[in-house]
């Protein structure tokens, strides 16, 4: 069996389409390694690029890339919507087949390493890489963004983990670390009134406690006129679609409003989707691994 | 992209290890075909066996298994529940992926063909690979069984498409097709009344008016004292498996009986639970094929 792992490195370059598309060149020129994805937006002058591999193409792919993004992308000229502390700013290494989070770990550390070595990148490690609770939160690691790293890492409790107190004078920092794959879930209401999605966001987010490793949002399609409750299950495996769209339902009806659809942005595994059909269709004793006619392919 | 094809191939005997593991042998000693599964019942004397592969290697073991059944099984002396009229009874081919079911057609004439040159067993295409409209049901085939073949083969709509309008003595005749996968699907009602499964099952199947490529029965299981209405889909992406549970919910409602399980039986492809979550899960715009990250594994 292949061990594949996926990874979605982000860079700090969403306009210069000479820099993006030779920043992607490095995933495209490792063998091994799979283009599944990439996208740039403008206004956050950012773009996300999504590819698979195995252990080692994906580590390669990581260096190089991060070679080439810190050579053209410099951070002292960066504008954007979007936070950002480095030139490539985070590298997500996610379990895809026939391997463990335990060996994106080990990845991420290799490719930390590597990258402080060969890039000359100071690199933090981050979710499930962290080596302080502190430091799993990408987003608690990036405030203060580039202007303010010079400075904060020199807090003992944010130096880097690989490449001293330091940054890269236009390159910044990185974040490398492992993580459960990520689903964007969108649900879309029969309703113009923000406030209603706002409401139901709060009711299903973590922090506001609700359900564990869901982020959430309201907000307003203003294309459509629709309200949506924004959503990132950071663990499809603990808590599933099917279970926050049926709260979403019971919660939206509280407002005689139904839902009118949902959007799954972008990737994501085939077994959320398997989890939500066995959940719907009641599917008793169901063994996706054997049951599945594809999974005796991959 | 590799091209495989699934085959279910039955065989008339399911007592004799020896004689079962001798034509399982056929399919693991063939390059290129996996087996995936192989259950034998003693009541129906008959054993399918499941297994997937390329065009060229499906081909020869279809031949291969052909003639070792004809080899070791004698029809002459078999008895069993099920219906039968060949040594090894039917073969169909699946398409699993970057396969047509033109493609399957093509290969069950050339296996059709050599089966009847190499094994010297008759051969009758059926389903999608039938020459004429009264030859796709396979149970119309059959009918009359092993005993009536040596005379039903002379009328000229019965003579077979390949090997003569005769019969191997001991070997019978075998049907070869191409047809779409097929899901066995059972719904387990909250009541031991067995009429209900049966009127449910009766307002489902195509033959009574209900949904096409819909077959269906009421059955009590007695080891759970259930009522069950057994469903075979032979073509999900016409009639998909949410369409018939919603129905059979409503229809049990109408007794004050709920669902309180599902069974897939044995094998399903991933898009009929693809279609499934897309449909309760309401995901607008979804694109299974670059959407589900195992897609592009496969």
């Amino acid at each position: 069996m292949a061990k594949i792992i996926e990874s979605i490195p982000n860079i700090s370059e969403g306009r210069n389409q000479e820099v993006i598309e030779a920043c992607v060149d490095q995933i495209r020129n490792t063998p091994g390694c799979t283009l599944l994805d990439y996208s740039s937006d403008e206004t956050h002058n950012r773009s996300v690029i999504t590819y698979m591999g195995s252990p080692e193409a994906c580590e390669e792919a990581s260096v190089k890339l991060a070679k080439k993004a810190v050579e053209l992308i410099d951070l002292t000229k960066h504008e954007g919507g979007h936070p950002r502390m480095g030139c490539v700013d985070v590298m997500p290494f996610v379990p895809l087949k026939d391997v463990t989070v335990e060996e994106c770990v080990e990845l991420s550390k290799r490719v930390g390493e590597r990258i402080a070595a060969e890039a000359d990148l100071p690199v933090f490690l981050y979710e499930d890489s962290a080596t302080a609770k502190h430091r799993q939160n990408l987003a608690k690691i990036r405030k203060g963004q580039f202007e303010g790293m010079a400075e904060k890492v020199k807090e003992e409790k944010w130096c880097p983990d690989f490449g001293g107190a330091r940054i890269h004078p236009t390159g910044g920092v990185v974040a490398v670390g492992a993580r459960p794959p990520l689903i964007a879930f969108n649900i879309n209401l029969a309703t113009d009134n923000v406030e209603i999605a706002k409401k139901i966001a709060n009711i299903i987010r973590e922090v506001k406690g609700g359900f564990k490793c869901v982020k959430a949002m309201g907000l307003l399609l203003e294309e459509r006129n629709v309200a949506q409750v924004s959503i990132n299950m950071t663990n499809y495996s603990i808590t599933p679609l099917h279970r926050v769209l049926e709260l979403v339902r019971r919660e939206a009806a509280r407002y005689g409003v139904n839902v009118i659809g949902t959007e799954v942005i972008g990737l994501a595994p085939m077994r959320a989707f398997l989890d939500a059909a066995e959940y719907y269709l009641q599917i008793e004793d169901f063994d996706p691994d054997n049951q599945v006619i594809e999974n005796h392919l991959l």
